[in-house]
């Protein structure tokens, strides 16, 4: 993979782009060495490059000397659509779900064979839960991933099913038959449920947000402490939320999609 | 400035990341020629640094041809401290401020000369406003502004004083005097207020955030309409929320700062 391996005939972009990725959750503070070792660039070559990340603000020195994503490419990285665009359109009626139900509230989109949460409202009184802004889920254990694979392209979900599906719980679904016809429930019913399949303690529900041609371009859903958990009924505030997304979304489009 | 000049001598990497500075939010979604021109970069150039960027994710090819900003890229940014750490820490207790008050909740932190708005919680209901996550506002008109301008090193207050300070409306407060006296009531009280000084008919009120040594490092604000505003009761619930987000941050340096 680009960015990941000592290939000289990559290009210097690439190369420093390659930087970037020593970078992750758990390594948000590097030391010179650390990015050089994590991204297999040579030191020598990590420090002319980060040096020049630095320079353009794409990274930022701190106090202690340890280099970590600067503000600039920080805020160019929030002008991407589904930050923009979906999840701008979607806060307020995410603000106001969790007002009414004091659970969390999630936002996510499919990239390939992952959900990616785009944003996640929780407040301290929420079920504790592993997803954040900008993480990654399964499709088959969440609810968002759900409803994001029940309205997949058809080879992609048998590509999906093609692989070991991990059991992160006793309850999680991973009969590809199974799975298969809790996707045609999703898609009749109109929304996810999943009931102790990512973690003990914890159900969901989630809804599809489309576009204005109907294809499902977002998730929109609710992770709650199964003691407190009546689903269906969950759902209910969910699905005009996601209407009014779609709408909002619908008639940004029509103004200037460049907002 | 790099990255915005045809300027023959500048690295590959200033060039590259050259591109992504022809988006801004008014510029979401750009084609090849417009970021050839937007970014002052031979098209021949832009279509090859393109092609590069596309191909590692930091741009995305849309379905109607143009360009946007890249998944890979937004979730890289994620990892500045500004989000992954200061946002992170503050968002319950921000949806606990917007529950409590239905207004719009505020995180800021200073750039130079400047407010850069980390996080904007906001409903409905609540008073329209014109900040968003990502974006800039100035330091002498917004509640969060002054908090950071009254706690900012001299030098830096003397600097921002010296340029002529923008009269926003009518109540915007623009003579140096008086609004070193204003950051000298700030240090004082404890918050910061404005009234009508950004928009007309909306008031804010903002506390600071302190680092382990004292030293001011965000601030988070509320801004309601005029007609709403009893604005030192509305400091109230900011200040203890303040508190317990200065105190997760260093429980967070002293566990690990890589979190």
């Amino acid at each position: 993979m680009a960015g990941n391996s000592r290939d000289p005939g990559r290009s210097v972009t690439a190369r420093a782009l390659g930087v970037l990725t020593a970078f992750d959750i758990g390594h948000t503070r590097l030391t010179l060495t650390e990015i050089a070792r994590r991204s297999e660039i040579p030191l020598a070559t990590a420090h002319r490059l980060v040096g020049e990340l630095v320079q353009w603000g794409a990274l930022n020195r701190e106090g202690d000397g340890r280099y970590a994503v600067g503000l600039r490419l920080w805020e160019i990285g929030l002008l991407a659509p589904v930050h923009a665009e979906l999840r701008r359109t979607a806060l307020p009626y995410m603000q106001e779900l969790y007002e009414t139900t004091g659970e969390n509230v999630h936002l996510a989109v499919r990239d390939g064979l992952e959900a990616v949460y785009v944003e996640k409202l929780t407040g301290r009184r929420s079920a504790p839960i592993i997803s954040r802004s900008g993480g990654r889920l399964p499709l088959h254990s969440t609810g968002v991933g759900k409803v994001l694979l029940a309205h997949a392209p058809a080879p992609l979900v048998h590509e999906y099913c093609e692989q070991a599906l991990l059991r992160h719980t006793p309850y999680t679904i991973v009969e590809p038959g199974r799975l298969g016809r809790e996707l045609q429930a999703i898609r009749q019913r109109g929304f996810a449920q999943t009931s102790e399949e990512m973690t003990l303690g914890n159900c969901s529900v989630a809804v599809p947000i489309r576009d204005a041609d109907g294809g499902v371009v977002a998730s929109l859903g609710l992770v709650v402490h199964s003691v407190r958990a009546e689903l269906p009924k969950l759902a209910r505030p969910l699905l005009p939320a996601a209407e009014a997304i779609q709408q909002r979304m619908r008639e940004h489009e029509h103004a200037d999609s460049s907002d």
